[in-house]
């Protein structure tokens, strides 16, 4: 019998394929008194031996594909299972009290792990932790003769079902054989649904307890457009959603001609469509996705991945290569946006009791101007080589923006002693994310070149409501109608001034929200390289006028966002 | 040498003292080896006895001041330093191992504190390792002949100077001694801004580093009006200051002639001073201080320290004595406004990692409604005993309005088959203090009889701002010209609908907001009780129409809130 699921849609595409769970088989066991110590302690040394030995395999299989920093957990893992102090403790219970393997394991790591635990501050003891409590799964699992899900041994495809998905999860993923994802937790702007939209993945989030509700092996359907899922679907289904899957694999290749079209409505109106990137690397998915340039360059990968602070010439290199391979396009680099959710491992910030409402981004740039002040001599010095944009994250007053800008036209003074022209190419900006600024837009923008509205805060502040916090994730309403007032405000604006007005998040990408914003007359979408093509080929179907129209439609008959999505969802039908 | 010191003017009034250092004293000390055990056990049963003795006599005095569950922590502390089995190990480290009593001491209560701490999700344990933290300080301090610092133990004047001031601290301070508060830490919005405003204590917080500035017993002079402090002052300081703590007296005479006077402007427009309380005990300062009503009964206090769900009778029996207690004036109560920072015993709520921007509030009000009925029925039954205003917290869309009215009306319906009248004068309202409720407050005014503005909350949003985080207290600026633009707006909004626009924040009680307050049209102006009588008797000076001219010169002439405080500062001097 088949079994229809609802959640919330979070990646394109149709995925058929049988469920694969990545839920913990139940590990429990019973404490017992064993007879033979001997055929114990060896019972024991078979699942350290079989883990390592498999360990080691996959460590082999994937070097190459990923980073040193990601191979060496795998040591970690290795050398706690060969540690001869935790052997010796084991074999003592095993050997005194007369304990079962599966007790006197877990006596014995539980005992790390508390220890570790305790030590609350320190987020590597915390890591260890988890690297000590992922080794008692995968021991408990052996003794138990029971498999533990491992993305990383996956051989044929598979719809990926999980009560929600971390980084550690996608890092595994491989799309060749991942066909669907489908998650109990999450929205649309949860880690899962971001790499899913990014690996190209169909994925539905949110279903609440899709995990209770399907098992291991059994077929299923995702369909990324709509937000349903059907388990052991019936022919009919299979059939009727492999032409869906087949269509769109066609439309993919469609796409695919956009590479080299401009950005351009069906009546005329360019744009630009440009990419989200979170480092050097990335960008190569841009020029791939036929980005107009990069709308939002991250920086933080230079500084969380480091144990120093990141040199000015560091950083320049980053830089000169980012814009000279982009050849011509424009590079917008965001200055520091540390703090928040994002620690650096050589700058200790203070624990916050709300993050993302604390010391971070501009508000430490400005505290502590050491550490940006390099980082904008490095932009500078990387300007010569292509066309950089500098933008300002988390700017909330007007003050801020101004000793922001200070401080920059004092190191351009600097440099320019023996290189007059630098910097002149440069455009200024400033992110819209809080709040104040969105509302003190018409003041901000006479001080600037370009607006960029990352609306993935911007939301989130308005609404109060934390991204990340699944309980609050109703919250999340890029098109509510009183949102989409503000965001018309911020570009009105910018307009007024000839700021250029961009957006960098989520939303621009959204083909929703695509109409709507065309129609108030948004300059610059910036998105992750996978949903450029199909933003290209939508927006050149798309008519200005017409999109003006269903805007204004849109707030002046709409009182929430499903009035606005099933309005839009009726106008896209009929254009 | 005098020493002058700038800080935030956190609570008005002059305070001439001794210093009172609330800091703890250096207790580190060396591990070493005694000789004479029995000699080393008996120190350590002396401080300990020395201890017991102390904390009998304390809790003997303040029976009859504190509640019983307050002075519950005495028996507590008394019974961690009576546990026979953490004396027999402290007594064992000095016999084996001849460790001096103060290591000895600090090896067994450091196991037990890590223990606790261990368990992070437990707020119990969390409190419990606080108390014997607290217990190893005292032990520490006694064994080495250090005094710590006592609130309790005040009998003469003193200006407690600290880093930081909790709860727990000000539950202790007795306003006959404590003439002045100073701290390193804190912004207008900080407890303990807030505690001392409610008990009339001058106090300056924000100093960054006055604790290592002033030693014990310096004299000093707070001057809370404008946040200036003066360390051993010259004679000439001291009279001058006496002067303005004298002047200061008698205006605070004269204000307590306006008890009985309406709150109305020179020119004749009528308002309404409400008060903000925390629980019934509060209502009686509300009535001495001369409120018009209640503006924000907060009702968290019946469900934070109850071990149980308060029943619907329960909380029938506190509405409606509160409400008698008001006789005839109006009680706005607002609906539990639990999650965030405030958690609930009986109602484990997951950790998160904002909270201020999580599952609290009308969220979970909603979301589980049973809660929220149980409330509704109690204060439906109890307005027939008096006038009763209910509002809704933390409201973000119209939808949540419109779904936490219809629960109301549902209860209303219910109750109305045995009490047709039942709730007919009861008027409906929500807090203003999610940034796109602000926004949409025209639609939003529509739905309900009064909006009530939560300038704390909608701050901290508007400027992504933790009000509780000093890293980013200097944006906590209610008198920002954009924020002034947006309570306009608000204000405008209700009045198109005929919706009375209340304002319960700490910005209704501050003297530069009120004449912008006024010139903008707000109605009701709810704050602590301490601050009733200065703003009617400075309202009463005021003039509506100059006021309007103000508010339109701070818009269109000011960029930022410093520029704004200067002209009202400037204003209120020629006005």
């Amino acid at each position: 019998m088949e079994i229809r699921i609802n959640g919330i849609a979070a990646s394109d595409g149709v995925g058929i394929a049988p469920a694969y769970l990545l839920t913990k088989p139940n590990l429990s066991f019973e404490k017992y008194h064993i007879s033979d110590v001997t055929a114990e302690k060896q019972r024991l040394h078979n699942a350290f031996d079989d883990i390592v030995i498999n360990l080691k395999t996959t460590k082999k299989n994937l070097t190459g594909k990923l980073s040193d920093e990601d191979l060496a957990i795998f040591d970690t893992h290795i050398a706690i299972l060969n540690d001869p102090e935790m052997i010796k403790q084991v074999e003592t219970r095993i050997t005194n009290q007369r304990l079962n393997a599966e007790s006197a394991f877990t006596e014995v790591i539980l005992k790390a792990i508390r220890t570790l635990q305790a030590m609350t501050g320190n987020e590597y003891m915390q890591e260890r932790a988890a690297d000590f409590q992922n080794i008692h799964d995968q021991v408990l699992a052996k003794l138990e003769g029971k498999e533990l899900p491992n993305l990383r041994s996956l051989d044929h495809p598979v719809v990926v079902v999980a009560h929600s998905i971390g980084p550690s999860d996608t890092s595994q993923m491989d799309a060749r054989f991942v066909k669907g994802i489908i998650t109990d937790l999450g929205g649309r702007t949860s880690h899962a649904a971001i790499m899913a939209r990014s690996l190209q993945i169909p994925a539905i989030v949110g279903c609440n307890d899709v995990t209770d509700r399907v098992e291991n092996g059994q077929e299923m359907i995702i369909d990324g457009f709509e937000g349903n899922a059907i388990i052991d679907p019936s022919s009919v289904d299979i059939e009727q959603y492999q032409k869906i899957a087949n269509k769109f694999m066609n439309i993919r290749e469609q796409w695919q001609q956009m590479i080299d079209q401009p950005s351009v409505t069906a009546d005329g109106h360019k744009y630009k469509i440009a990419a989200n990137i979170g480092s050097s690397v990335d960008i190569s998915a841009a020029i791939e996705n036929g980005a107009d340039g990069v709308g939002l360059f991250r920086t933080e990968f230079l500084y969380m991945k480091s144990d120093h602070l990141p040199t000015e010439d560091e950083q320049f290199i980053a830089y000169r290569r980012a814009v000279e391979q982009l050849n011509g396009k424009r590079l917008v680099v965001r200055t520091l946006d540390i703090g928040g959710d994002k620690p650096l491992r050589f700058m200790p910030l203070p624990k916050e009791m709300n993050p993302f409402l604390g010391y971070r981004a501009i508000r430490i740039a400005l505290d502590r101007p050491a550490m940006f002040r390099t980082q904008l001599r490095a932009l500078l010095r990387a300007s010569e080589y292509g066309k950089i944009s500098i933008m300002f994250p988390m700017i909330t007053t007007l003050e801020e923006l101004q000793a922001a800008k200070k401080i920059y036209y004092e190191e351009q003074a600097k440099l320019a002693v023996n290189h007059p022209q630098i910097g002149q190419d440069i455009r200024l900006g400033m992110m819209i994310e809080v709040p104040l600024a969105a509302l003190n837009a018409d003041r901000l923008a006479s001080e600037v070149d370009f607006f960029s509205i990352g609306t993935n805060d911007l939301i989130q502040y308005c609404f109060a409501a934390d991204r990340g916090n699944d309980a609050v994730s109703y919250l999340y309403q890029p098109l509510n109608p009183t949102f989409l007032k503000l965001i018309k405000h911020i570009i009105d604006a910018g307009h007024t001034h000839n700021t250029v007005v961009a957006m960098c998040g989520e939303m621009a990408g959204d083909r929703y929200a695509l109409p709507l914003l065309i129609g108030m007359g948004l300059d610059v979408y910036s998105m992750s390289a996978s949903s450029i093509l199909r933003t290209r080929s939508m927006m050149r179907k798309l008519d200005r006028q017409k999109c003006e129209e269903l805007y204004q439609e849109a707030i002046t008959t709409c009182d929430s966002m499903p009035a606005v999505k099933e309005l839009v969802q009726k106008w896209l039908l009929e254009n």
